[in-house]
């Protein structure tokens, strides 16, 4: 799927919104839990409940890893149901992989070539040759891991190198390997003034910006800062949507919650 | 398996190699591409002819993953293979994860209570929350990514950080988190001289080594500057060892290659 693409899907749609397939046994209603693949279930339902009110779908691999085997076909079953029934919605593998090249290049064609998905997180501690071999494939993409959502950001990303914050480096150099319609950051929510520094260095690229809702960002704050010309931004809610209720309303009130969402893009749109 | 446990397998066996288990099907000889699962096929007589030599298996997950379900499927029996049939030889998964908390937390469940390997490769960008869920499981391990033996740890891990590179303020900070039984962290065999640093730092941790072999890191070298009173050294060779032959002496070809690297660390031990 190319820049394009996405940016048509975001104006016909009037929202950024990304919703997060993280399934997690401990929380899914407990009348699926019969059925065959609960996990394929309940996300096939999310995935109909909300696909109106999104652009894009974002599985985390690690809920599906967590239960061996059948979560990576639950996985695979998913990304195909996606494929097959919503070819206009965009597809992020959350993997945040990255190795040396030769290994890189393996995570590449797992991702890219056999799951079929759109696009996937990197990890940039590993440098160029670690991040390089995602971008080698016609319209697919690397999410490189910017600023993230979490507490832990702290102690690397938010640490001077070179006189300013880890992040900044980090963005600004890994966008030398790629362009903005192959590439993407992850810049959380819970950050929304870093956004307007980010901005400085990466004015057309695409942020992925997960922490809405359950972490605690501000949609606006970060529309105010990081939204430019395309938009620029897709949102991600994960925990917010799909686990709105664990009774057998679950699909009606994700959507519930993914409409309330888009509702508010659109707001901030119309305003723009 | 503990740190004791591991000190004594090197102590017995004179050796403290570790073999890299990164399958790649364009490599395998061409005779097992008949047998069902040829990797796991490969896997299995590569861990019988190289067993004597060695004391731990590292699988890179990328390799497994590559192939889809049938790939991690391979994984999942060759980490029980060498369970059943070498309990005594240390399994690290080299999947370099890291998430946010919560996320990490299903990570380490399915490399640990999932796949029963007892150490996991952690990638540290995202900070504490994303390497502390793996320190939670007795006898488990985190082996963090200090500084990697590829040509990219130039871009960020060699980079000053408040007036030192980051790698040392990586481990610095890292080993804060957890300690020597439960934490080890990965120095590439390319970087020897920057061994020295790096021990002033965390004297009793465990190293894991790639980069000895194929990536032209030198044994001799990482041995002078990176070995503690308890060898605190696991070097690792993958394709200099898995892919000694592509005919159908590759075992007994692997085997030499395996034997020839334990020779030269017995040499080395009986010197120190």
């Amino acid at each position: 799927m190319n820049k394009q693409q996405i940016i048509e899907q975001i104006k016909k749609k009037k929202s950024f919104l990304c919703v997060g397939l993280d399934p997690d046994m401990d929380k899914i209603p407990a009348h699926l839990h019969e059925e065959e693949d609960p996990i394929y279930e309940f996300n096939t339902r999310i995935i109909d409940a909300t696909a109106p009110y999104c652009v894009a779908y974002k599985p985390n691999t690690a809920f599906y890893e967590a239960y061996g085997l059948s979560g990576v076909s639950s996985l695979e079953k998913t990304i195909k149901y996606i494929k097959t029934n919503y070819p206009d919605h965009f597809l992020i593998a959350d993997a945040k992989r990255g190795d040396i090249g030769n290994t890189s290049t393996m995570y590449a064609r797992a991702f890219f070539n056999r799951l079929h998905a759109d696009a996937i997180t990197v990890a940039p501690y590993m440098g160029s040759d670690s991040v390089k071999p995602f971008l080698a494939f016609e319209n697919k993409w690397a999410i490189v891991l910017g600023l993230t959502s979490n507490e832990g950001s702290h102690d690397f990303q938010q640490q001077l190198s070179n006189g300013r914050e880890l992040y900044l480096n980090v963005i600004e150099t890994c966008a030398k390997w790629g362009n903005s319609s192959n590439m993407m950051f992850v810049v959380g929510a819970t950050k929304a003034a870093m956004f307007s520094e980010i901005r400085k260095l990466i004015p057309d690229h695409f942020l992925l910006v997960p922490g809405v809702g359950a972490q605690g960002g501000s949609l606006q704050e970060v529309c105010k800062h990081g939204m430019n010309k395309d938009v620029g931004l897709l949102v991600n809610s994960s925990r917010g949507i799909i686990f709105a209720s664990n009774g057998t309303d679950f699909d009606t009130r994700a959507a519930m919650e993914a409409k309330l969402l888009a509702e508010e893009m659109a707001a901030i749109l119309a305003g723009a």
